[in-house]
């Protein structure tokens, strides 16, 4: 099958507003700073430059005190993600906890490490407590405790939904209730547009109850493979300690570190204000071409948008038609913990130019009507 | 405990041989020339640039062809040598066979990974082969056969013992009739001194009868997390499948990838010539010391030294006296898979400049002598 044209497939970060001259120069003056330390291995929690760039990131964000020390770095938060599970599993079959349309790399590693999920629906304010609440006393009188349970409460991954911060109150108070740890992945937390933004669970949470995951891939590159784990110390050791290729890249990280130090903000600005002229053409045409047949919710951050689908469209056909001619998704089964096929794609909007997006909805919205209009024939047969 | 003033205890390369200024312009380069493509994640073999180069390194060294595709990344060679356990292990228990005396971060490794560890012991030339074979008998025997053989047969970690040619035949043949894999880490090959250096097992071996690992952690600096595997294409898959982390930095490999372009074999002659001058003031320092009472063997590559001390020796005073004093060292109990305290101690030169090394074998002289001499007076109490 050939690349999409217009490609909407993954999450990543706007190619024009990468930094790469501001980047070469923060490169060179790493290198020269970090010298001769090189040769030393990075230790279980990597750069110290970094860590406090990152710190500050934290508390400038969320109005608390964090210490450098109490942050690790990870190759993308992905390893963090997976770094959990393995410190906090005792078996295979042990169940975690997430939502139950969630990010599809965090279901896949999961999945990987032998864990049974268990899914929480999602609202229009994300994970719904009081059902979680319903299945932990399950859970609890089963005797299959989950281990933790994953959220994404900020600009949540498929679906962009945010929690608002009573619902935040309430999802801490259930998991104290149960004794249960809270992993929060707010890699989304700084790709915002419009509205509030809640504080983090880490902000809100006791000491200890929530372990936090964020991310430089989507306010900066992937290809960096820079994320981090915040929590305790002693959470932090017991964590790092499953990470078995002897820590995180210092060449990398301090590189991150001298470009971040002085422009981390201003970066983040300029990165939104691009994102948010592509979230705008992507809605523009969504309204004009989709409104009478599909249903979403405008994302006020993140870097996608969840696109509801009639329930009775033909997916395999629209897979099909959309790869012959050109337009890529993720389809919503890959978000499903299941592997359910929900009748809904994911369009991640961060990479393709606001006319390569208009383009693309076009496209796609001529291979949703063939894929509806097909079933309707099929069905009036 | 403090910092030991000579710090002979991790293999770290030589940091006056670090290329700063030269790493430097090439970071500014490789970030100018990967420009927004940090935005991709890095795919499961990595950076291609990187691969490429080290693909012309491994052609090179053992004069075969090396196709750049049959290669992957890794965040060091431990992240590698981990995988391919994970990849490999069907369930905690499962055997893996590997020296007796072994790298300490492969044995912690394997057994964080349940595996069971079943050691050969190691003579001069590395592996008994001889000694393989019989446990290979065994094992099948009991219905309990290895999911691999892990083996350094150039510059072994700890004792730089040195498989001669024939031995590696012979060790291919067993594997084969065993239908074993083996896994070659052969993370020293370019740090050689004098002598022959016999081909790898990889060189030697049928297609796909051997995974091998290198690293960039032994000539170039352990901070930059990088390392690689050489495998046929669906082994790689399978192996690759397993890390969770998606992929390796495009930031480090890139910059490497600048830097080793033009400079790998200048930078190894340079950074060999300097271990090389360690290398001897180690060596004339423990000529002048400890002749009467120890026994090594000139290590011809490599980073380590494997110091054997008298039998008899007081292994809990020598640390202690050792801690004292200031003189750091590797234990040899880190290198046994079942951590028996063996007689004997890894002494590092990589980092240490000649004239710290002079002064550490000096104090360590008075730490042996006195560590030996109260176990002589307790025997005559």
């Amino acid at each position: 099958m050939p690349e999409p044209i217009v490609d909407f497939r993954v999450g990543l970060t706007d190619p024009a507003s990468f930094p790469v001259e501001e980047l070469a120069l923060a490169a060179a003056e790493a290198v020269s700073s970090v010298a001769d330390d090189f040769v030393f291995y990075p230790g279980p929690l990597g750069h110290a430059g970094l860590r406090q760039v990152l710190a500050a990131r934290e508390s400038k964000r969320e109005g608390i005190e964090v210490d450098p020390d109490h942050l690790a770095l990870t190759n993308g938060s992905m390893q963090a993600v997976a770094l959990v599970a393995q410190a906090l599993m005792q078996a295979p079959g042990d169940v975690i906890i997430t939502e139950e349309l969630t990010y599809s790399g965090t279901i896949n590693a999961y999945k990987e490490l032998g864990a049974r999920l268990v899914g929480i629906p999602v609202d229009e304010d994300g994970m719904r407590v009081d059902v979680l609440a319903e299945k932990l006393e399950q859970l609890a009188k089963q005797g299959t405790p989950p281990r933790f349970i994953y959220t994404l409460p900020t600009y949540q991954n498929p679906t962009g939904a945010i929690m608002p911060v009573e619902r935040r109150h309430a999802l801490l108070r259930i998991a104290r209730q149960f004794d249960i740890l809270i992993v929060e992945d707010n890699c989304y937390g700084d790709v915002h547009f419009e509205g509030e933004v809640p504080p983090s669970l880490y902000a809100l949470a006791e000491k200890g109850a929530v372990v936090y995951i964020c991310s430089l891939s989507k306010i900066f590159a992937a290809g960096l493979r820079m994320g981090y784990l915040l929590a305790q110390p002693e959470q932090l050791e017991r964590i790092t300690a499953k990470r078995l290729d002897l820590g995180n890249s210092v060449l990398a990280a301090s590189i991150c570190a001298a470009f971040l130090e002085k422009r981390l903000w201003e970066h983040v600005e300029r990165h939104n204000a691009a994102l948010d002229e592509k979230r705008r053409a992507l809605l523009s045409s969504l309204d004009e071409h989709l409104a009478d047949l599909c249903h979403w919710t405008a994302p006020r951050g993140g870097l996608f948008l969840w696109l509801q689908l009639p329930s009775d469209i033909d997916l395999d056909l629209l897979d099909e038609l959309s790869a012959e001619r050109g337009v890529g998704y993720a389809p919503g089964s890959a978000f499903h913990i299941e592997g359910d096929r929900v009748p809904a794609i994911r369009l991640a909007f961060g990479y393709p130019a606001a006319a390569e997006i208009r383009r693309g909805v076009g496209i796609l919205t001529g291979c949703i009507r063939d894929a509806c209009a097909t079933t309707l024939r099929q069905a009036s047969l």
